[in-house]
């Protein structure tokens, strides 16, 4: 059977987001591990759920508290230690080879991809947001005229210092959309109706699917060309969130061009549509998969959920990520969910006497690495 | 490790139905654990499913019957003991603490609030059922033009002798409809048509997604002003659901309509989707969700659903509910197999070092009484 | 507890296809237990994913090599053997009583079922695939007027000798579509425009939902008045599959149509729906259901998918079926994952104390052979 020191290599984390350097009190600590949009109801918190307990358990240790000790005692030893500190004990703590980090979501509140580097200890690089930097090109623009060649410029510069793309259509059109190019004529109309959006409401947020689209096959050409992975948010999210309509399995057309393409799509997240993800896996070339943050949420039922994604997917295509935001916790407990989780399964497959200890380490080198380095352009 | 003895305390129903009094043949009994319209093919019985084998093994000894006996067996010592007292022994016998009753399913066929709290012997509290308080005041209307107002009326007389409402509006119309409240003149318009065909077909049956949602918004008022749960129906039920449908994600505009009002949404049964409930716990400040009668029906494997829904979700808005309906096996084996899967998945989270045993012990109560009562006005 | 010997009956595999003559190299053996339109990508094989792994730790042993030994090293030696030695170990070593074979997928690359018989060494049975029929009726037609009665007769001569028929209405169409039976008018036109469209591309593919449904309702018709079951595609496949449309609830009118002819429906395979097909076959009297090749897929995790659809499953109307195409490891596999899963699941069950031991052997039995017999006229 397999031990902890088994699943202890380190880890490319393929999709993480930066740190907050804030001095988070009770309420802010909180708001950072939930995705609601308003506080835990009057009378509960946000620690009365897997995540609340996994942090008490397991990362109170690494700030010197006993484990499971009281929530406020937690978030009082935090401000103690103080921001910078924590994130160094945590970050350092998870055992990362490289970080990829997306820097298009709520960017100014969080450390930016030096920062990470430093924070870290590690080499990190760069996940560029397609829907963010639509949305930057659009404020340097004077006109809806421009945008078109503005957003192509700037995702074309993000690109060529960038390991990857990332889109998050499933939030703002969720994938039950059109799934082909706009013509220009149509991306210019919707520019305009945008820009006369936006005017009126004072701010530049990208929801329209005609952009939204043209964003995806701008940034799938740049894919193809650069050879760049497409990373496409899945599943579990906030109420953005239309979930009946972010199962993956809506998105075929595109992930079949793509296929075409020779454009490796990484499905992030995925839950509760963790199955169907891994049956793209195997029907596609070009499809690669993670949990992400899920293990997080479901801390002791981690292993299940990556048990399900292991069912009939291609560990040749499953990638480790953290899918961390803010919280210098969620990527020091992703990686320990992750190495506990894998172990589990494989330990049950070694049980079931399904596999060898051989084809188990051989699981372990290419979900940990092999994977992610096998279609990012990171060495 | 907990013991049956930490889960072993009154637990609040907060969902279910009356019990009924009938002494039921081999056929009826029967008839009264299907979801099915339809006799068990030939050849076949309703007894060949977990919750068969779960009658046989957990209600016999009740009945002074061996563990696992005949079903015909059964069924005979239920008929010699008679139904008056074979419904005490089990209602007795399940460890509640309080009732909480919808009353508008074939309200005829079974017992009232007042007979359940005397069988139960505990205290009974009503749920009103709107659609089925629809139908009510439609028969009482000489024509459509009164029935808006008598409906108000009556939903208003109802709320106040009740501590929540309940909507099907799942079962009636899936809940891929139109989630606004419709105007006066649609709402009219609708009555009118409804009137003409229930003339002809000689009965008031609520489908029409118009007069459906008119009454959601109803009760949505009501339970504004009243500080009242409303409990929604989802997933799980009989053939006239459509069950891609009743996905509560295709709810999400509702459900953020009345997080902003502030009325807690209990979502029921949930199965297949108890992933998806969770999830919405954790994202809608309101959202409160339990796995309903669906234990029963899994029996032997009605961890693994708890399971699923204790993975994300808050354990501060899981409830219990037995979802009985009939017979007084079903809150009898409800509160058994929650008991015993609530045990066992806790077990297994201290199993995995995941939580300390006062934190399993704060689950148990919230999820048997604290969450109920919090929002609930049962004191 | 259960034993291997326990579950070791003979099983009657309901659903499966013809083995492979062909000596296969290394790309096509791996095309060949792959659900993708090409191969794995550069740098990983087929053998990396849990069917991989199943072959290797499982089959090997049959082909006389080491326990999961290397994969160049299986394919050279099934070289060796020679294909048709392969086939009669596996097919013989698999323990099936009889195998009721679909023969409309990739029909001359396979062997028929007379060769099946030969190579088994055991009855076998045909089932008549409708939509393959609709091809080879539309192939022996001068003109689209013809082909509405070729098809007809064609259809009628198939089910004479067949013991069901199959739709793969799913993989064509999607189940969200009309699901009632098209006029004349609707069909001769369709057939037109198919005649039409097929002398443009040289071949007949049937795609178009209107001549789809026709033949789903003459395939009805047949089953309805020969008394055979119809066979329905669920869920997993290949790319053609838009899954999300292929969950089985979207076809609940034609299966409550279905019920009033008192024609049994089987779903096949299922996942990611097994616990929608679950539900179905408790609602509904006339559906039955499987999960197939799926246990093959998951191998390691088999015991979870089969535990999933045992949840609230009839076990009076559960079968079992290989869906094994091409290769004969799947027919070996298919049957040791299921005898090997159900024996878990059950023990699972016995461990919890919620059924005996009697309950138990009457499940296998029951899904082995009874229920299958019971539907089908195999006496």
């Amino acid at each position: 059977m397999l031990t902890d020191k088994d699943v202890a290599g380190p880890l490319v984390d393929h999709h993480c987001h930066g740190v907050s350097p804030a001095e988070l009190d009770f309420a802010g600590f909180q708001a950072l591990f939930s995705e609601s949009y308003r506080p835990a109801p009057k009378g509960t918190t946000e620690f009365q759920k897997p995540l609340g307990l996994a942090i008490r358990r397991w990362c109170a240790p690494v700030l010197d508290l006993e484990p499971s000790c009281a929530p406020e005692a937690y978030v009082e030893r935090r401000l103690v230690l103080g921001a910078a500190e924590v994130n160094r004990r945590f970050l350092r703590g998870s055992g990362l080879d490289e970080l990829l980090v997306d820097t298009g979501h709520r960017s100014s509140a969080i450390a930016g991809i030096a920062e990470m580097a430093e924070i870290a200890g590690r080499p990190t690089r760069e996940i560029a947001r397609i829907e963010a930097i639509a949305e930057e090109a659009a404020r340097g623009c004077s006109s809806a005229a421009g945008f078109a060649q503005a957003f192509a410029d700037l995702l074309e510069a993000r690109a060529r210092q960038s390991v990857g793309l990332k889109t998050i259509v499933a939030y703002r059109c969720t994938f039950r959309i059109d799934q082909t190019a706009p013509d220009k004529a149509s991306v210019d109309a919707a520019a305009d109706r945008w820009f006369r959006h936006a005017a009126e409401i004072g701010k530049f947020r990208l929801e329209d699917p005609i952009i939204v689209r043209h964003g995806l096959w701008l940034g799938a050409e740049i894919c193809r060309q650069r050879k760049l992975p497409m990373q496409v948010h899945v599943g579990f999210g906030d109420p953005d969130v239309y979930m009946h309509a972010c199962d993956p399995t809506h998105f075929t057309d595109f992930i079949a061009a793509m296929e075409k393409w020779e454009v490796p799509i990484t499905l992030l997240h995925n839950y509760p549509f963790q199955r169907e993800a891994a049956w793209l896996s195997e029907i596609f070339q070009n499809v690669y998969y993670d949990v992400g943050v899920i293990l997080n949420y479901a801390a002791p039922m981690a292993t299940d959920i990556l048990g399900e994604a292991m069912e009939m997917g291609k560990y040749s295509k499953l990638l480790y990520s953290s899918d961390a935001f803010g919280l210098s916790e969620l990527y020091y407990l992703g990686a320990l969910l992750f190495r506990r989780s894998l172990m589990k399964v494989l330990n049950r497959w070694l049980a079931e006497d399904a596999c060898s200890v051989a084809d188990a380490e051989e699981i372990i080198r290419m979900v940990a690495q092999e994977n992610a380095r096998r279609i990012y352009p990171i060495n």
